[in-house]
């Protein structure tokens, strides 16, 4: 077993858009355990467009990721060693690993380190599909959206791990589901493998009439949810096709995440559609988290929640990833693969 | 008894900002009553600010004010002759009579005339704070807002029908009641009058930087609450100011009514602060009413809810009233006197 675990620290925060420069590669010695403490090797890190959020400074529901610290992020991976009474070692666990190899922590503090089951599910799902980004989809869809059958509902980022599970689980409650990403192939994917009723690639559309009229077609009876991951444009283009009562879950804004400004054209509409538009982060509903386990999790086992991944390999590869992620240039979930 | 209706019609649709030219004044005859008809002598007409959006055609949660037709509106008045007999000469009646000194209707349809007592509430309530403007407040802040005692509530236009309610109606939940009215004396008004804590004159607020920070001022534990009668710059400084989980009511925007963009800033505010912004329409919510009748005509007629109204006198002074009442000339609830 190796003594040193390499470490992704935040070195700068970034003025507009984030640079491999704002990140650094450390190495740091692999210290004894205490009692309590588990030492688990990282498989898998997930990167997420929340964390672009942290980089910054000021107000935001978070406290931003401190510099010179390893970046957040949840991990799955094993235990390789433990004086931990509940752990040992071999478990498969999935916890807040953050940005390096190896993860040393007091396993006694309730939910800091789950073990999970990998014989139906494969350990990477529980940083997508089985983890935040599924719970996420699941409870925007089901505690905001909260469609009937026959709705219709649209979700942005379409092919990521938020937005596939959104669309399938809308698909599973007799929901017309439609997408909006990035692209022929992710828009292709998301009708053809995800089972979406359609999908619209938005860099087809130019503005806000260009992508309204695409909506239109696509959304014969209106809308009547909307998940946002990306805000900007398209949830203005939403909301011109939004139908009286219609709900919007509010995940994301990644268009706006370097600073740009991105105002919502007429929120007047949320008056006359009498429409109601709410923010969310999962983690604050952790009580729920069970029971969208355990949909999400019996969904993936018996494959009728699909998804894909991106895996890039190593932890010094893990900025890059990122700024990809921050770019649209993953497809599906992204992760880097540390074993 | 008079003949002949004195009756305002809508002439032509505003381009812009509205003028009395795009009224008339018309004079109809009375036809003899038919089976099951009143014939009601409107006492009051209540002007109201969702009437500017009747007046544009297109996409609305309402028809269009059809053209030469009688504007429509609320009136309070006397039943003056009867053939139907649930109602008789001296009812005072509550009713959507609309912009004329007459209203001839068949009263069996459910809810189109209901009868008011006048011995504790005076008749003009009935169109203000016992009636839909006071419906409105009740319902925004205790259906949408839902304040918990120590919360703070805001709300624009303070000094008019609806937010003078909702002040009071939050104060009496034990919350800290924040207004914005335009001028001094309306502040004045809503504090020493109305009791609300604080009271912000937007005219001395050129930009949101400068009415935000009165916001901080005003609101010193921020905002949990806010009722929107108003849209554009005050929205945005409020949603600086607001609260993990604040709510927003949306009931208005009459700074867009004449077609002015009025983007929201910041939307992803919505989301750092798991804002939940919503639309609603009191009418759509009938089955409230009763509910809220009685609380508010009980605070009505101990003097505990109060108000103010602006007075126009004759069917003829209608137009200039409706068009002061746009730009907030008016003071409390604007009504024409028409007996």
């Amino acid at each position: 077993m190796s003594t040193v675990n390499r470490q992704i620290v935040l070195a700068s925060r970034p003025t507009g858009e984030p640079t491999v420069d704002n990140f650094k590669l450390v190495e740091a010695a692999l210290a004894p355990l205490a009692e309590g403490e588990v030492l688990v090797r990282n498989h898998y890190l997930s990167l997420d467009p929340y964390m672009r959020g942290r980089m910054n400074e000021g107000k935001s529901y978070a406290q931003p990721q401190p510099l010179g610290e390893v970046m957040i992020g949840g991990t799955v991976g094993e235990v390789v060693e433990s004086r931990n009474a509940h752990f040992k070692p071999g478990d498969a666990v999935v916890g807040m690993g953050g940005w390096q190899e190896y993860l040393r922590v007091n396993a006694d503090q309730r939910g800091v380190l789950q073990k999970v089951d990998t014989t139906h599910i494969p350990l990477s799902a529980y940083l997508g599909a089985v983890g935040m980004p599924g719970v996420t989809g699941w409870y925007g869809l089901t505690q905001i959206i909260n469609p009937k059958a026959g709705e219709t509902v649209v979700v942005s980022a379409a092919s990521g791990a938020v937005g596939g599970a959104v669309g399938q689980l809308a698909k599973a409650r007799g929901c017309r589901a439609v997408g909006l990403a990035g692209g022929p192939d992710k828009c292709a994917y998301v009708v053809n493998e995800l089972g979406f009723d359609a999908c619209i690639d938005y860099k087809q559309h130019p503005d806000v009439k260009s992508l309204s009229k695409a909506l239109k077609e696509a959304c014969p009876d209106g809308i009547d949810g909307y998940f946002e991951n990306v805000g900007g444009m398209i949830l203005d283009a939403v909301m011109l096709r939004a139908n009286a009562f219609a709900r919007v879950a509010m995940c994301g804004m990644i268009s706006g995440y370097n600073g740009e400004p991105i105002p919502m054209s007429a929120p007047q509409l949320i008056l006359v559609n009498r429409m109601r538009v709410e923010g969310f982060i999962v983690s604050e509903h952790m009580e729920l988290w069970p029971q969208a386990l355990k949909e999400l999790g019996m969904l993936v086992a018996t494959g009728k929640l699909k998804y894909r991944e991106t895996v890039a390999d190593g932890i010094a590869a893990a900025p890059q990833a990122f700024l990809g992620l921050l770019k649209g240039k993953n497809f599906g979930k992204q992760l880097v693969k540390l074993v």
